[in-house]
C-alpha cells in the first residue's frame, strides 16, 4: 500500500478530569501534539476543566475539537447506553455548543468533532447512530473517525470533511476494527513506533492475528490518536511524535 | 411613581422537564408569552427538552433566552451551593453556549440570559457572584434581573443591557427583595392583576407588610415574570397578559 | 386454565418522585394497595422520598419491598445500559441495603425485591443478568417477577420465593411477554376489569393479537401490578381492587 | 497534658474511586491501618468500589466504618451545599444502610460512622446539622469526629460512643479547628512524626501560629486520621504507624 498522501498529525483526548478526579498528564502532552479532543462534560470534563484545557490549547497552538460522549460520567462513556436518534443528535448539539462557547471567548475555531469511547464505537458499527450524531455537528466542522466504517459514510452523507484516524496504542482485528480493552494494556515503545510507521508509510496495520490489514484512505486527511489514559502515555506520544515528524519530513509534508 | 417607560413584556421559565419528569404546562404557555427563559440542563432541562423548547419558541415567535442554574437537578437549582467565581463563570459559559447551539440551528438569536432560582438570588445579594456570572455571558447579550440589586450593578459594569424584572406571582419584602417560598403558594387571580397593575402603572409593589415599595427602573426595559410551576400558572399568565396588554395599549407602547 | 391458587394481591411502584419532580399520586394510592415497590434512588426516588414513602407504607400497613433500577435518573431506568454482572450485583446490594435501612428504623420487614423497568425486562430475557441481580438480594427475601421467564429461573436457583406477577395496565404479546410502551397509553376501566378477571380466574391473558395466553403459575403466590404513572392510575387501581376483592372473597382466600 | 488514655488507632478514608476515576493507593494502605472509612457513593465510591473495598477490609482484618458525604461527586463532597435537617438525616440513613448491606454479606460489623469532608466540617460548626446527621446513624454505632466540637456534643446527646480524632497530615488553628486546604500540601515525614507524637503523648497539637493547643479527650477512645489523597500518603501512614506502634507498646496498650 502507498504511504498516506498528506501530513500526519497527532491527536489526543484531553480535559478528561472531573472535579477532583484527575485523568491523564495533560500538562506534559500539550507541547507534543497537534490536535486536542476536549471532553465536553458528558463522559468526563466539567466547565472549569474545559475552560482551562481550551486556554492551554490556545497557548500551545493546538487545533482544538470537541470530544462528545455518552451521558455517563460513572462509566466514562465506555458503557453501552441505548438512546434514541433524537437523543443522540441533541446530545451532540449540546456538548459541541458548550465547547464552542469556550473557544469563542478565546477567538479560537472549532477544528473538529470526534465522538468518545462507546459513542465512537457505536458510530462505527451502526449507521443510524452515526447519522444521528452527524446531524448534531455544525455545518462545515470536520469529523475524526475510523476509516471504512459507518462513521465515514455518515460524515460524507452529511457533507462533512472526514479525517481518517489511526491509533498508536490500540491493536486491530483482522477486519480493521479496534480491539477494545476495558483497561488499556502497556505497550513496548518500539512496538508503538513500528505500529505507527506501518500506518503512515503503508496505510496498513498488522492485526492481532498477524495479518496485514490495508486501509483505503481515499483523499482523507490523516491523524494518529494516542490515548492519555494509556500506561506511559507520554512515552507513547513522544515515540509517535518521533515517527510522525520523521515521516512528514521525509515526504516533504508540512 | 410614574408608569414604566416602555412596553411591558411577559417572561416565563420553560423547558424545565427532565427526562420522564415533567414540570409546567409549557404547551399552554407558548401562545401567551413574549419571552422564554429556557433551562440549560444544570437545574432542569436536558438536550432533547431544550431542542423541543427552542423549536416551539421559534414557532410562537418568542424571544428566547438562556436560563442557567446551579448544577443541582435534585434540588432544582434552589439549594445553595458554594462555588468559586471560576466555577460560576465556567458554568455560565457552558450552559449559555449549549443553548446557543440549539438557537443557531434554528437561525434564532440569543435574546437574553436570566439566572435561575438560587443562582438568581445569589446574584442579587452577592456582588462577587454577580460579577462571576456576568463574566460568563457573551458580549452584547442582555440580562434579566431584579432592579436595584448587585445583579444590576454587575450587568452594568459588564456593559450588558439590563432588563428590570417584576413578578406576577411572587410577594415582596419591604426592601424590594423577593419572598422566597419553598413551594409556590396559590394566588387569587384578582390579586395577580392588582399586583401587576401597580408594577406597570406605578413602578411599585405592595410589600407583604402592606408597605408601598417603589422601584427606580431608570431607563431599563421591563419584563414581568410568571412561574410555570405556580399553581394555576396558566390562569396567572392569562391574568398578567390581560393587564399588560391593556397597559401597553393605553400607553401607546408597541 | 384454573383460577390462581391463593389470594390475589395488588402491588404498585411508589416513591418515584425525585427532588422537586413528582411522579404518581402516591397519597391516593396508599389506601388502595397491598404491596409497595419503593424506588431506591437509582432510577427515581431520593433519600427523603424513600423515608416519607416507607413511613406512609407503615401507616397504611402495606407490605414494603425494594424497587431497584438501573442507575439512570434521566432515563427513569427505562433505557438499556450494559453493565457487568459484578455491577448489577453491587447495584442491587446497594439499593436494597439503602431501603432496608429506612425499614429497619420503622421496625418493618423487607417484604420483597422487584426490579424496575428496563432492569426487570433484562432479568426476564437474560439469564446472566437475572442471576447477577438475584446474587444481590439478601437471603430469604422474595422476588416479584414475570412467570415463566429467566427471572423465575434465577430466583428459584438462588433459593428465593418467587411471586408471579400479572399486570392490570399492560398488554401482552403472544408469548406472554409484555408490550412495552415508551409512554403508557390510557385504558378503559372495563377493559382493566376484564384483563384482571381473566388473570385471576383463568391464569391467562388475551394477547394484543386476540390469542389466549395461559401461564403456568405453579405454586407461586400471585400479585397484580398497577403502574402509578398510567393515565388515571387511581381509577385503574380501584377497578383492580374491586375485581381482586370480589375474587378473593368468592374463593374464600384471605 | 497527659498522654491519651487508651490505645491509639489509625483510620484512613478508602474506596474513594468512582468508576474509572481513581483516588488514593488503597491497595498499599490496607496492610498499614486499623480502621477504614469507606465512601458510600455520595461524594465518591460506587457500589462496585464499595464491594471491593469491604472485601479487602475483611481480608486485612480492618474495622470498617461508613464515610457518608454530601451528595456531590463533582465537588468530592468538599463544597458547601445547604440541605434541610430532614435531607441530612435521610442521606445518612441511605448511605450507611447501603454500606451496611455490603458488610452484612461478609459477616462484618459496622464499626463506626465518620462524616466526610464538608459534612464533617458542618457537623463541627453547626449543632443543628450535627444533630440531623446523628439522627441518621443506627443506634449503638460509634462516631468518629473532632473532639470539643458540636459533633461530639450531638453524638453524646444521641447516646453514641464518640471516638476523638487527631490528624497526622492536617494543621490546626489556635482554637483546635482544622486548617482546610483545597488541595493537600506535602508534609516532611519528620514533621508528621512530631505532630503525631505530640498528639498521643501530650493530647495536644502545635498550631500553625506555634501555639500549643490542648485537647480535653475525656474518656473517648482516640484514632489518628491519615488522608489517602495527601501527597506521599503511604509515607505518612507508615510514619504514623511507627509512632503509634511505639507509643502503644511503651504504654502497654493493646
Amino acid at each position: 500500500m502507498p504511504p498516506i498522501k498528506s501530513k500526519a498529525f497527532i491527536n489526543v483526548d484531553l480535559g478528561e478530569a472531573y472535579g477532583n478526579f484527575k485523568c491523564g498528564p495533560d500538562d506534559e502532552l500539550f507541547p507534543l501534539i497537534d490536535q486536542a479532543n476536549v471532553a465536553c462534560g458528558f463522559h468526563a470534563g466539567d466547565p472549569v476543566v474545559m475552560s482551562q484545557t481550551v486556554r492551554a490549547c490556545k497557548k500551545h497552538n493546538i487545533a482544538t475539537g470537541a470530544h462528545p460522549g455518552l451521558p455517563d460520567i460513572h462509566g466514562f462513556g465506555r458503557r453501552e447506553l441505548v438512546l434514541s436518534p433524537e437523543e443522540h443528535t441533541a446530545n451532540i448539539i449540546y456538548q459541541v455548543g458548550a465547547l464552542k462557547a469556550f473557544l469563542d471567548r478565546e477567538g479560537m475555531q472549532l477544528h473538529h468533532v470526534k465522538p468518545h469511547g462507546m459513542l465512537y464505537g457505536l458510530c462505527c458499527r451502526d449507521l443510524g447512530i452515526a447519522r444521528a450524531v452527524m446531524a448534531g455537528i455544525p455545518p462545515g466542522v470536520p469529523v475524526i473517525g475510523l476509516p471504512g466504517t459507518h462513521m465515514e459514510t455518515a460524515a460524507r452523507e452529511a457533507g462533512l470533511v472526514f479525517w481518517a484516524e489511526f491509533f498508536a496504542d490500540v491493536r486491530y482485528n483482522n477486519e480493521g476494527t479496534l480491539v477494545i480493552e476495558r483497561k488499556r494494556l502497556p505497550w513496548v515503545l518500539d512496538d508503538v513506533k513500528r505500529h505507527v510507521s506501518q500506518q503512515v508509510e503503508d496505510s496498513s496495520v498488522m492485526s492481532v492475528d498477524g495479518k496485514v490489514v490495508a486501509f483505503d484512505l481515499k483523499d482523507n486527511p490523516v491523524t494518529i490518536c494516542c490515548h492519555s489514559d494509556s500506561p506511559d502515555c507520554v512515552g507513547i506520544v513522544k515515540a509517535t511524535r518521533e515517527v510522525v515528524d520523521k515521516f512528514n519530513a521525509a515526504m516533504g509534508y508540512s
